[in-house]
């Protein structure tokens, strides 16, 4: 006899369920996880000392003139001849009692608004792709269309909570490409758009933009967080030109920078867990540092992605254990600290297959686990980030809302538990039928985005898919059915004349 | 700029890296991750009082006269008329101080021996399907092959610490089957073995063979514990004849019955997460009572294996968010009750594919968390149970094998750290070729068993296969190779005898 393998033979559940009223709400997640830590506490403050050490004995070289003279300005220690910046322990630690412990970033719409901080969580979707793929055409470069399909697909899943660049829309100019990416955001969706820092004059027209599609002042929009940059230092121990000129422009416009290292153990950083997060930890201190240093109080996330890379080839990858180990050990740091913190989830398969599915699911858990407030690349991403993938998105989706139900309460009163349930239904009977059951059948589970949980037969005839091949029909369906958020066409209006005349202009060419 | 998308390109591993003479140790797991809860202490004492309410007042069937008769000694009300028998809290109690809370299960070796309890964490194989697949030749019913074939790569793989029945051997006749398990279990592996509570005819004969197997007296066979069954209750509130005779068996024995109630949320028990927890744990309590009953002592692993049924269909799923709050409340009451426990992982689809990777990986995590000491089903189980799948089996080994790597400590000595290694490496350089690195690169890292972590085109180039197709090499490799572990052709022999004497007098059929 089969007893933990096997259906529930001869069991049916309710003849007439009708559909599902469940509306779960994964806007606002709370991450009701305990935090995992690798460190004790002794050796947390032994790598925030070590950082320290690396800030003020080692420096780092920071290539824009204007903010090695913001960093002097302050009282840091500056080589011009090397640029290379000397920070002491003591303009750190003011720089962090500065910086806000939680931040508020207003969406554009009242309930698109996030928090980042506290046992907030945040799924940020897979971002910054040159290249896409899909089941049917394969690996392809990006298009605009596949930039502006990927937000309407990430505005049409609640559990990514903040837009990001999935893939490079290479058939748009790269000194256009900022106009393209601003008028996909504001006009698919309404939930906080991403900025890339890549100079200057590209941030300044993504503000005007922004400040247009919400219809308000430069006071006003400056007024609160409503957007956000993620700033990669060049590690290790560099800063270069444009993620310096983002922290300074963030900062004195009030728009959150997420100063994230991409240290990878082994490469650009030391072979060892402790060590690459020393580095990171040190270079975020410095971004940080400068952020603080232009505006007191300006919105920052403290980022840690850090992973390892494969010895034999140095490709970095992903969902490895020195990756969770890392993203453990970061959330130690970001809490001794005291600041909100971004992670980053991914994986280094070159398909949406199994191996692209554990990497990144070991990766969200570690972020999860600790105690990340932003997950970053959570959806999508195959090859280090290479590629984005329709259908892993998707399938990527099925843990985020997963884990996101996981987090809910789990009611435990006397009517819950049912012992009149139990009294009801004889020994070996069920309890399909039961009053207890039918009062809650239609809303008590989660209801599952691909997931197939038909039996083999069933699942056969109707043609045997596979979780990748189902997660195609799924985002096809809602790129076709989609529907975008309403901006009066005086905005809208208003964000067409500034980039036509911008497009006149030559537009804003990226900076390096 | 692709920043955090990108490989290090231009940048190359050391060149020689040899090979890699990494030796992990997974035989002996320590879980060092934090318990997630989902209760409070109270609700764990309601859900608990609860299960103590069901055992006296409503009562549990029990099918063998020999139970209900070792009960009512005890002092429970029985009523032969309805086979129900009704125990009170103080027996249940009476039950749970003698109850060990660690369990030490000999090895046929040294070395394979394993603990259950305190933070010990042991990963077992996918067990019980009738089917069996792989990708080459799809599903089919299991054999006596397949059967060997998967004891030969359970021991293949430390991070499986037991044996599991992975597949039904069908093409053997029922009453002959033990046989043929016992055979493979004790000729193609030194760990620790699983006997099917199917009747004590076959269980006796089980014990005689592992006795022959290790070659030792009947007296210090049963002196310590050495081999495990699984008691599944027939939920509701239900034990029949061959779980209640395995329970009295395997304690007279000194052997260990793991008695888990298989409570899926709407079908044998409530729709409610809190009160398939209170049903559940109401039943193991039944179980190991009576073990304690006909031996105070006896060696006894507290089961849970809940999770919900998909209510349009009634069809068991796994690694949903109800399987992962289940898991995590019954690693509450296991340490409420102070007893060692084990969980079950699982998934619901009917391929290896994506979704049967999330859905197992959901669960072996609710598992851990929950600080489960064993976890059943870990690697290869489709369809809830139905079909193990070889290739599934090697992929689910990459999770457990990464799991087990990032509970080991993480060193963060100042000389791990590597501070000088950080001065060593100007700003935007490497560290492939640091001291550091150079003294550390070879055993640093996991070495995975199937991730492929080289570039697109690489990939393409060498066949661009998945993970599961790189599984099935992997899978058939370890069998093609596959050394058995010695056993003195004396003790072979002796076990033949028997299993030839046993075979002429017609077996042992199983029981129902």
């Amino acid at each position: 006899m089969i007893r933990e393998a096997g259906r529930t033979r001869g069991r049916r559940g309710p003849t007439t369920p009708g559909g599902t009223t469940r509306r779960p709400d994964y806007r606002r997640i709370q991450n009701t996880l305990p935090n995992a830590e690798i460190f004790t506490e002794d050796q947390v403050a032994l790598i925030h000392a070590s950082a320290l050490n690396i800030l003020e004995d080692l420096g780092v070289r920071v290539l824009l003139d204007e903010a090695r003279q913001r960093y002097a300005e302050a009282g840091a220690r500056v080589d011009e001849a090397t640029q290379m910046v000397y920070l002491d322990g003591a303009l750190v630690e003011s720089a962090l009692r500065h910086a806000p412990q939680v931040v508020e970033v207003a969406g554009q719409t009242t309930d698109r608004a996030i928090t980042a901080g506290g046992d907030a969580l945040i799924f940020a979707p897979g971002a910054g792709c040159p290249n896409v793929t899909d089941i049917v055409h394969g690996r392809r470069a990006g298009t605009l269309e596949d930039f502006c399909r990927f937000i309407q697909l990430q505005q049409s899943f609640d559990v990514i909570s903040i837009l990001g660049p999935s893939v490079e829309p290479q058939d748009v100019p790269p000194g256009l490409r900022h106009y393209e990416m601003a008028r996909a955001q504001f006009a698919c969706s309404d939930k906080v758009p991403f900025v890339y820092a890549r100079g200057r004059g590209q941030v300044m027209d993504a503000f005007e933009l922004h400040r247009l599609a919400i219809g308000v002042t430069e006071e006003v929009f400056q007024s609160k967080p409503r957007t956000f940059t993620v700033i990669n230092t060049n590690s290790p121990r560099q800063i270069d030109c444009p993620m310096a000129q983002g922290i300074i422009d963030f900062a004195e416009w009030g728009q959150v920078s997420i100063v994230t290292p991409f240290c990878l153990a082994g490469a650009m950083a030391p072979v060892t867990v402790a060590g690459a997060l020393a580095l990171s930890h040190a270079e975020a201190l410095a971004g940080i540092t400068l952020a603080q240093i232009v505006r007191p109080g300006a919105p920052v996330v403290y980022g840690a992605f850090n992973s390892n890379v494969d010895m034999r080839s140095g490709a970095p990858v992903f969902g490895t254990p020195a990756h969770v180990q890392a993203n453990l050990g970061a959330g130690q740091l970001a809490r001794y600290i005291k600041l909100p913190w971004r992670s980053g989830a991914g994986c280094a398969s070159n398909v949406p297959d199994v191996q692209a599915d554990y990497e990144t699911q070991l990766s969200v858990w570690g972020a999860v686990l600790g105690g990340a407030n932003m997950v970053l690349h959570a959806a999508g991403w195959l090859e280090g980030g290479l590629t984005i993938s329709y259908e892993k998105f998707i399938t990527d989706l099925e843990l985020l809302q997963t884990l996101a139900e996981i987090m809910k309460p789990v009611g435990c009163t006397p009517d819950e538990i049912g012992l009149d349930a139990i009294a009801d239904v004889e020994p070996g009977g069920h309890f399909f039928s039961t009053p207890h059951t039918m009062a809650r059948y239609r809303t008590q589970f989660y209801a599952p985005l691909v997931s197939d949980w038909s039996n083999y037969e069933s699942w056969a005839a109707s043609g045997g898919k596979s979780a990748t091949e189902r997660a195609r029909e799924v985002w096809q369906e809602r790129v076709q059915t989609f529907k975008a958020p309403h901006v009066p066409s005086k905005r809208l209006d208003a964000m067409e004349d500034f980039i036509a005349r911008r497009t006149r202009e030559g537009g804003a060419a990226p900076e390096s």
